[in-house]
């Protein structure tokens, strides 16, 4: 059975069922193409966070459900992410994820194309096969949509310098807070609590998913490779900015545009330039007081919840995600 | 609106319905990306047959039932179809389709993997507005999975001249096969008219199915790029052998194979030879019988349909499809 991050360890029954999530995605995962069923495999077991997984679970505890249909649940919303990563990757021709070689780069874009279809397919299944209605269903549907949206406008916007803080949050609204909002909201709705409390769980996640993106952003400028277990800052190559260096570039556009203005051709030295440059801009600070004002619109949700222990657990979660080094 | 292809107009209903079909799915396109949004919106309009949500159209006729309601699920099934060519475009490097380029070809493979994601949320979202109930999303779900694993199987046997006709069989069953018996099923069961008339119906769609990709596997051996609107027998530089040429090799693999071996080094004289022999060594009359097989399968399963103007239509149309030329 995959390993569940060592981050979850202290609280066994997230950890519990997380890893019954993960063997409910393994159990599903049997393609005629034994390459691909493995490089599934490899990447489901490789040890990613879950913290998607993990809020749908939590937010789900607040009222009494059958727990094998929350696993389930838990474990379309884990599959749809790893979807996304693995056509993200075929796109951005990324060549590690989750400390190892991705997909694209071990069997080629045209085994990523199919394996992330089939993850796709393993979603649709586990929502079709759990879920108590078809509002679940559209909720997906419109979550997806906004995801690829998200994705899509990145794509135009890159090595655009005059990116705006706006643009950015719009981006990432689509591209991490959608699917975060929509774990919370599928926890709690199928937890049949009702839809106002579906409601206010989906935008507790929304702001959960966009303090988490941009703290991931700022990880870019701070971290290094070995860390962070993908190639710091091969984004700026691609010309996705980011929002340490959008904001840079709007007090320091002078001395960043000549290294940026390479484009593709950057070189590691122009590239480390460019994030001391940030780094002494400021930027970075700006950054997390931004993800600091989502975490607590997040805080400020949660402490209206129920005072239940899931409260706590998602209290002490959410605060520990705008701490963490990697 | 999207023009319906000239096989329809002796069929107003059907052409009417279908062209709605179009104009719904052309109203749910619209990303942030206007190249995306464009290179689908080119796709969908470029005049394909329209074959599978037209037997679903026609399916859904036994019984009185919601028309908006099946035009938009006949719509789903033609998404789903589009999504998986543009993605099976990127997998097999195809640069032609429906007489025009490819999005792959023309956009790039990244604008593909998204532009295919895309159109599978379409699908999605139309089944979640407009199914009745999750069973459609279920079997739907199910489909999905079966069409990804005749794709990956055919990924797996690439120049195995030792592919049988019953490896043929599984593989187009999953890639063509069950996509026709779907669209039949969701028809027939969307239109209430019960779970035993809608796996009938599906039974005749899964025929209807092999048949269509039989032949559809024939026209390379028999017609000119020009007249059938992708490249003829590049599959089989690419190593995805058909019915004609896994047939020819039974009784003629000596000759064949030295050709064979030269696999994506096949010259234009050499794939035109291969052309020569399999057409000489009676195959393609071998696999017309086959395919009159699975139509004579088709045909007893609609004989034994109520007697209703969608029946004729049916039966005209199921025929049809083994004379057609293109």
């Amino acid at each position: 059975m995959a390993k569940v991050h060592a981050m979850w360890q202290n609280y066994p029954e997230i950890e519990t069922e997380l890893a019954q999530s993960l063997a409910l995605i393994e159990d599903n995962i049997h393609t005629k193409n034994q390459a691909v069923t493995d490089a599934i495999l490899k990447m489901i077991s490789a040890g990613g966070k879950l913290l998607r997984p993990a809020y749908c679970l939590l937010f789900s505890q607040f009222n009494a459900v059958d727990r094998q249909k929350m696993i389930a649940l838990a474990a379309a919303v884990e599959t749809l992410h790893t979807a996304t990563l693995i056509h993200d990757d075929i796109v951005d021709n990324s060549n590690l994820r989750r400390h190892q070689e991705s997909i694209q780069a071990r069997f080629g874009k045209d085994v990523a194309v199919y394996a992330g279809d089939y993850l796709f397919v393993v979603c649709f299944k586990l929502l079709a096969n759990y879920a108590s209605d078809l509002k679940s269903i559209q909720f997906n549907s419109q979550t997806m949509d906004q995801i690829l949206d998200g994705e899509l406008s990145q794509m135009t916007t890159r090595y655009n310098l005059d990116l705006t803080p706006e643009q950015y949050l719009q981006q990432i609204n689509g591209k991490t807070g959608q699917l975060f909002a929509l774990s919370c909201f599928i926890g709690a709705y199928e937890s049949q609590k009702g839809l106002k409390f579906a409601r206010q769980s989906e935008k507790i996640g929304l702001n959960i998913g966009l303090a988490f993106q941009i703290l991931d952003d700022i990880l870019d400028y701070t971290q290094t490779d070995v860390d962070f277990g993908k190639p710091v800052l091969d984004d700026m190559r691609r010309g996705v900015y980011s929002i340490p260096l959008i904001m840079a570039l709007q007090s320091n556009r002078q001395t960043l545009a000549p290294y940026l203005e390479k484009q593709a051709a950057m070189t590691d030295a122009d590239v480390h330039a460019v994030q001391g440059i940030v780094r002494q801009s400021g930027s970075v600070e700006k950054a997390q007081a931004l993800a600091q004002d989502y975490t607590n619109r997040a805080l400020a949700g949660l402490a209206k919840l129920p005072d239940m222990p899931a409260k706590t657990t998602l209290q002490q979660l959410t605060e520990r995600l705008l701490t963490r080094k990697a």
